[in-house]
């Protein structure tokens, strides 16, 4: 698996004519080594070369990690002080003679700090955005991948149904994400979720990233719950909106009106359709419903390693759709001050279209 | 309480000659502002300049967060299309003429993303490492500061004892682990742990950064727990080691002197006294006793909103401690294939020495 990574790896780095790619801790690293490092204060810094085994820049006390690195490495341990760090990266790059050369690098990752150390081992190169190769390279997932994003899918889907009979008139916001966040850890994520689950109520609803308060659930609410788990490092996130006891008339359309989108937007995933259709998809429906401006934010983003990742689900986006990408779709619709509605799953796609790993019915439950 | 930061930042500023700094997402900028963003896709970034009103550019999405920002700003917010994204800074950033003056950044933090957008709105300015500035504005922790970083302690401590009675002769490590995470939870921790608790039994123990794995506790183990917690963002990391049923003759040896390392280097501690003697005193003991050799790391990290922050208890650290700096004390002895000791706590330095805030028992427990 790890030398098919790698393979990829190389076949885009010809492509790119990058003479090397210098990854620091973070997911991307993960799936190249399958090795954790956290990003600390300790610089860890991997640099791969075509056709050479790669150089691993890392502190002592992580080395024991390398046990496990799936295939050779030249590694380059440095000791507790600062002051020897530069003399470490130097020594294991100066032999490469990358001045003058391209190197790819991730600059949703790279830290200043890591780059300042590559830059003063290797002289004179050009430090460019690596970005799409990496994003390439994870954006098609393998069958491993695809079955820990169904695992963290069902995860999910099983936390959630656990922390339902919770959710009652008078309970906070807060209450019920602490226990569905227990509930995610019970049935099996990783400690390190995606993220913290959104739990919001009524008005608080209307703003797609609410952070959960001490507001109680009142009758006629609509409750959002924006949750996910993490399974060997790979990510869920999913939405579903509640009824607290009865709900008015418009509650029920936008409910009704965002599960529309919300199925137009799965089906609009396919091998060679784009990210742009899939986001005109949902969109379409919800304007042509009259609540297009309260739609105030794209349908979707790719999710793997990481919650949000590419394929982004954008109306400017043309990039095209391939076997095995795995996104969100999630429609919503936000009245201020009032109430908000989105439903999310996560989608993969087939050879001839797209299958929703999520399968929580997406009709309006009543709760309370 | 704001203005108290931002007073001290000016006058850092003007101390380091910085026109400028800009701070990313991230607890510096958390600190003063008071604002959570997560590090994402989406590039934040927070710009001061000493006499006027901050300017900070971010997602639309994000833009109701600034309505509880405790003081005055210029805003830039920026749709969800990246073409745009480099106007909005260039817009944000084109009156401040810092072409050519000194702007101080964070390179651990500050991600290329969005150093490169800066960089590109800004000019030819001359960014340099504010590392310095941040941390001695971070390191003396004020009231509120210190009471949320006892609180994380009390709430740590809280959870281990709550998890004790399920620690028997054939759990697993990961079982521990998984409880205990669930009881910090349960006693009032954010989600966002400062880091997944470390359980690791027997030679697992000699490794001081082991993963929770299946093995399953035996008689005569020593048991290292190293955990935290953490409370409206800051954070605890404490570690005991317990005894599974009865050791043997080394392990209490050199049980008893970690604990005896622990407590020197937790005396060290004053105003005036420097990080290299905390980390010596602990040290001293370790070798006097004829285990230096297996004391391999250093013996601290500073700790408030990151787990690990300056200032760091290295032997080649001169820094000096003053009141209201806060940090971890954790010498150990790791005997590669048998065991480990580490015993760590989180030490508060006050107007004449140093603080503990972390009180459950250092003596050794048996477990089991």
């Amino acid at each position: 698996m790890f030398a098919a990574r790698l393979d990829r790896l190389t076949r885009y780095m010809e492509e790119k004519e990058f003479s090397a790619v210098a990854v620091n801790a973070g997911p991307t690293l993960t799936y190249l080594t399958g090795l954790h490092f956290h990003l600390m204060e300790r610089p860890v810094a991997i640099v791969f070369t075509p056709g050479d085994d790669p150089i691993i820049i890392l502190p002592e006390l992580e080395q024991a990690k390398l046990a496990r690195l799936p295939y050779g490495a030249k590694v380059y341990a440095y000791k507790e002080s600062p002051a020897e760090w530069s003399g470490v990266f130097r020594a294991a790059l100066a032999k490469l003679d990358l001045a003058g050369r391209k190197i790819g690098v991730e600059p949703g990752q790279l830290r200043l700090l890591e780059y300042e150390y590559l830059r003063s081992a290797i002289g004179d190169a050009f430090f460019t955005d690596g970005s799409a190769v990496f994003a390439a390279l994870r954006a098609i997932k393998d069958t491993e991948e695809i079955a820990n994003m169904r695992k963290a899918v069902k995860i999910a889907e099983a936390a959630l149904e656990a922390t339902l009979p919770m959710i009652k008139i008078g309970v906070a916001e807060k209450e019920i994400a602490g226990e569905l966040f227990m509930q995610l850890i019970r049935q099996g994520s990783d400690t390190s979720l995606p993220f913290a689950p959104i739990v919001s109520g009524g008005p608080n609803g209307a703003n797609p990233h609410a952070q959960p308060s001490l507001r109680q659930l009142a009758a006629g609410d609509l409750l959002v719950i924006d949750w996910g788990a993490s399974c060997d490092g790979y990510m869920s996130d999913l939405t579903r909106t509640f009824a607290v006891g009865e709900i008015d008339a418009e509650e029920r359309t936008i409910h009704a009106i965002v599960q529309q989108a919300n199925a137009a937007g799965r089906a609009a995933g396919k091998p060679g359709g784009s990210c742009a259709a899939v986001d005109n998809a949902t969109r379409r429906v919800i304007e042509e419903a009259g609540y297009g401006q309260y739609f105030t934010h794209r349908t979707g983003h790719g999710i793997g390693m990481e919650c949000h990742e590419e394929p982004y689900m954008r109306g400017d986006n043309e990039q095209l759709l391939e076997m095995g990408m795995t996104y969100t779709v999630e429609p919503g619709i936000y009245l201020a001050g009032r109430n908000g509605v989105r439903i999310e799953d996560d989608v993969l796609v087939t050879a001839d279209g797209a299958e929703s790993l999520s399968t929580m019915t997406r009709e309006i439950r009543i709760v309370g």
